[in-house]
């Protein structure tokens, strides 16, 4: 299997884009229609239900985005019927052409961080064989080992988490250690893997997650790291506009994906799109929400080569 | 439900030992009765013999210590099939009157949050509902919030990664943010949402995993955190031993609960236990080891009372 991010590269030139779908299936909010007939819905209903919403949103953006990225923690909500319903998404996704990053945040140690590694990124097994999985750097250096080498051997990724897009991501991550916030010394770690382990273009298979919402920090991180490929969340309801994650981007336009999850999957409820579309022509609402946000990322950050 | 810290300190009591059992199911470690006509095992039989070596082990320890804590990583390794194993094997040692506190890891923000809280902690859906759950506290204060909140309505709780049993644990975690670690202010975060929910026992529903590998910070975090129940990995295969973990008690012999996985689980294949009992009689050997570890810290620790 290629490099991840020579992949992700291809995938963002072709589609002339970085819009990064966020499949967050929330059942409160999911278009009426598909609820037809499930009022009193147990889990194996739900996960069903959860399975066409997603197979539906991913028949919109498949040509247009480079990739989407499914929220385990709503299909785990399902029980083991979620997970069955995850794993059919993950396979439809790639089906369809779509890089998909599996957004499960997970860690661990030694051998377990193996599993982990194996369950989202390895191809041997039967688990949700992703193109790249979110990690979180707490328990340190040694617990991402596993997961880079397991990319490694599979041609896959992983973005660690560096600076997040929620108010409460300062708490920890902007304490001043040795002169610096903590998410630099996250930063300097990722980077350094990501230059060991960099593709053709320049990229390395180890990203970051920025927020959208620090627009500051998220172009001084661009500078301080120069191999790495940013996951940008915190786009649209959190709050982040296109000029934004403008600096998260290089000088090919190349380097961030940046995420959309409501505002483009419930976009049938967005006041912009509900006159228009309602919940009767949900997809074409998700149509015209990710023609939107390319639009806008297009006018706000440099032009893709 | 009662309030998790109570029904824990009532279990340790009853037991009269704070041994946490660690279900970390390894494929090639199984003892090789369980394995016979599995040679090519597929990711639903490789679940099927998972979910029979952990209930064999559930059958022995239910009797002997107070909780057990299942690791959803080498669950999620095998796919859905292995998750519905985990629910499997979660609701089968809580019918046998074990606590179960399930390592998940699991952290996100918001509603995200939420949805992970309910798949572990809630009891609305079909999950893989446990008493506790092990998070990561990377993301902040109000990703934490969520996962408080749910288990204050369902008489669940959790465990803060604080500092952790693995040598790169020290990579960011004894980073020196104004004047002490990072690990001790994520610990003051925590014993602050310890004492906020403290219940009739004095200790709060939020714990904190505090590794037995790092005893002089153990002692030092037990007197900084009176409020927060500690869940101390590391002993056994990692190197920790009774004298390492006895300053993660209180006077009453409560406050701690220390875990041993593969020492127990896999004691079959260990020097003290294998000439013994051998894999044949591998449950002996899970018993005869739980009861050494039982032996071994009350000979270490303040009586319970």
């Amino acid at each position: 299997m290629e490099h991840f991010a020579d992949r992700l590269s291809a995938a963002v030139r072709r589609c002339g884009n970085p819009v990064l779908v966020g499949l967050d299936p929330r059942w409160e909010q999911l278009p009426a229609p598909l609820l037809r007939g499930h009022d009193v819905a147990g889990t194996t209903e739900r996960a069903a239900v959860y399975a066409e919403f997603c197979r539906g949103v991913i028949d919109v953006v498949a040509s247009l985005v480079p990739a989407v990225k499914p929220q385990a923690a709503f299909f785990e909500e399902l029980g083991p019927a979620g997970m069955a319903a995850l794993a059919d998404i993950v396979q439809y996704a790639r089906q369809r052409g779509l890089l998909v990053i599996l957004d499960g945040k997970r860690n661990d140690i030694g051998s377990t961080a193996t599993a982990y590694a194996a369950a989202y990124l390895g191809n041997e097994l039967q688990g949700w064989q992703s193109d790249a999985l979110t990690v979180s750097p707490y328990l340190g250096d040694d617990s991402l080992t596993p997961f880079v080498e397991t990319a490694q051997s599979c041609g896959g990724g992983l973005f660690v988490l560096v600076k997040t897009s929620n108010p409460g991501g300062r708490t920890f991550q902007d304490l001043v250690c040795d002169g610096r916030p903590l998410y630099e010394h996250v930063a300097a770690h990722v980077e350094k893997l990501a230059k060991q382990t960099s593709g053709a273009c320049g990229y390395g298979l180890v990203g970051a997650v920025v927020g959208a919402t620090y627009p500051q920090q998220l172009e001084q991180l661009r500078t301080l790291m120069p191999s790495t490929w940013f996951l940008v969340p915190g786009y649209g309801a959190q709050g982040g506009a296109a000029a934004d994650v403008a600096g998260a981007f290089d000088s090919r336009g190349l380097g961030a994906i940046v995420n959309n999850s409501r505002g483009i999957i419930f976009a049938h409820a967005r006041p912009e799109y509900s006159q228009q579309f309602g919940a009767a022509r949900w997809q074409d609402a998700v149509a015209a929400a990710t023609q939107d946000m390319i639009g806008a990322l297009k006018a706000a950050i440099p032009a893709i080569s």
